[in-house]
């Protein structure tokens, strides 16, 4: 199927910046009458039709699309932003990051901002605003794409699909022998729980398994807090002897701590991570994970935002697939 | 020295959000009668005095900064971003960040935005912009910090003081005998030069060692980029012995490259990083790197940032000094 023609591709042909066909084709600004004639040749000769952000530029609106993550030190992050960015060049938008630290207040400011900047579009993963926050979005007509396990209401969606990964790693440590498992979950208070942990736990549960207290450590999404959470886990009378860890960063402090502790992974310990963010297998042992493709999720983000923006219907909630990745941790 | 009194205070100490305070000070839109008089109260308790921020909120200001990266998937812009943001939040401004893939049409389109949206700063690490394509934000009076090893005219800047860490790194490696000096180096086209190549050459002068061509390979600052040269200096008929790399990610690459050549590192060949990013003490063997601290750099660009907010007067070039982290790759 031919690819539709983008601004880019006018940009391409007549020589001239995305910019530069912006302003052609919203008379926003004055161009050379050269340089105009030549992008309206390359409009005439490509058979570019007019999208919603040529639109939009007559209109006032931006043509930024915010992307709102917990922590831009996260690699998961930055490769989201990566597809979503890529995905949304051709049809004229940039995307903005902003990293709210995981708290609500900065969560809140910038959906404010968004509202006030009349911005194209919001893509973001919460942690602990709830959907009600979302209302002014909504009210202001800009589209909202969540990012997240959890679900908001009839927000657009994107999540993993974990269950299949999950029941692989489970059916990988049970055949070595493994019956204790840990996990080192998210932070207890975050709008909509841990699904992650349910699904884990649900699969878990086919095996005859179960993940309770005190074997499940919340905390933050951080290598900090999994070097923490790993250190209470072997504090245990009968330390698990498979942990899961929420995502790949955290999985990677447990790491450490297990150096730091003498603490044989996976000998005494197999540990498996979550995202396969690229240093996944950079680390020692290399980490075993369930890959959730970034790149993809943010690519998922930017064909829901953009089918929203061009008024077009489309599914509502996409389910990513994830797959256990064995490597030397588990 | 005492801090001074910022929004954040007087949000803490009335129990409210640091956009709550923004309404009451800007009123631009209304805030309940008791809440408004808890924000008074903090005011008038803490002794806050209306900032540039407050002010802006009255004259229609975005409290919006932009932050404006080649590549957001290197840790070290991660880091930069959040010592920016944390720096930001106590006055008042929000952080934004826009990666740039390195490419000018990105770079220039992020630059007309902030015009656009009357942003209330720029930081940017240019690549290939040049010192006029600055010019819009100087007329438009938006302040700009240049975070890059070139300098831009004289626009407020923050740079690496790279040469006692070279210094170092080089009298560690040829204290091994070590004598043919290599550089996976950035790209050629890049607004400026290399300056990092040029400080390491100078370094490696006084060592009696020359680094030239085909010892210098360009590229972009990506890890497969510094794989591929890792491979092309590899592949020379008298390798060199030692490789210093422009930053950690493309010695990251290195590394990899190394590994599948059955090139032994540090046996055959020393190599070193520059910045630490959190990764450099993970991979296996451990990178030797140069110290770089991004949360500092990020915070040097924020008071460059805020001074000229202010209207204060301040350097305007900020070199933040260096360490060589010797570890076992070199």
């Amino acid at each position: 199927m031919p690819q539709p023609v983008t601004m880019s591709d006018v940009a391409r042909a007549a020589g001239v910046s995305v910019t530069t066909v912006s302003y052609v084709l919203s008379g926003k600004r004055p161009v050379a009458p050269h340089t105009r004639r030549a992008v309206e040749k390359a409009v005439a000769d490509l058979g570019f039709t007019l999208n919603t952000v040529a639109r939009n530029l007559r209109t006032g609106r931006s043509t930024i699309v915010a992307l709102v993550v917990p922590d831009l030190a996260n690699p998961f992050y930055a490769q989201l932003a990566r597809g979503l960015q890529e995905s949304l060049r051709g049809p004229g938008y940039h995307l903005v990051v902003g990293s709210s630290l995981a708290q609500r207040d900065e969560e809140r400011a910038f959906l404010e901002e968004a509202v006030e900047q009349r911005m194209a579009g919001v893509v973001i993963t919460p942690f602990r605003i709830g959907p009600d926050d979302l209302g002014p979005l909504a009210d202001a007509g800009i589209p909202v794409v969540v990012s997240a396990d959890v679900r908001f209401g009839d927000v657009d969606h994107v999540a993993p699909d974990s269950a299949a990964a999950f029941r692989d790693a489970l059916a990988h440590v049970t055949a070595a022998g493994r019956r204790r498992v840990g996990m080192i979950a998210g932070p207890r208070d975050v709008t909509g729980g841990d699904p992650r942990l349910d699904v884990l736990r649900a699969e878990a549960g086919r095996f005859g398994l179960t993940l309770a207290d005190p074997y499940v450590v919340p905390g933050e999404h951080t290598r900090e807090a999994g070097a923490a959470a790993f250190e209470a886990l072997m504090g245990l009378p009968k330390p698990p002897d498979a942990v899961f860890c929420v995502n790949d960063v955290t999985a990677v402090g447990a790491l450490e701590k297990a150096e730091e502790l003498g603490v044989d992974v996976p000998g005494d310990v197999a540990l498996t991570g979550h995202d396969d963010i690229e240093f996944a297998s950079l680390v020692r042992p290399r980490l075993s994970t369930v890959r959730y493709p970034a790149i993809e999720v943010g690519r998922s983000c930017a064909r829901l935002l953009l089918s929203r923006l061009d008024g077009r219907s489309a599914a509502r909630t996409v389910r990513v697939a994830t797959t256990w990745v064995p490597r030397a941790s588990a």
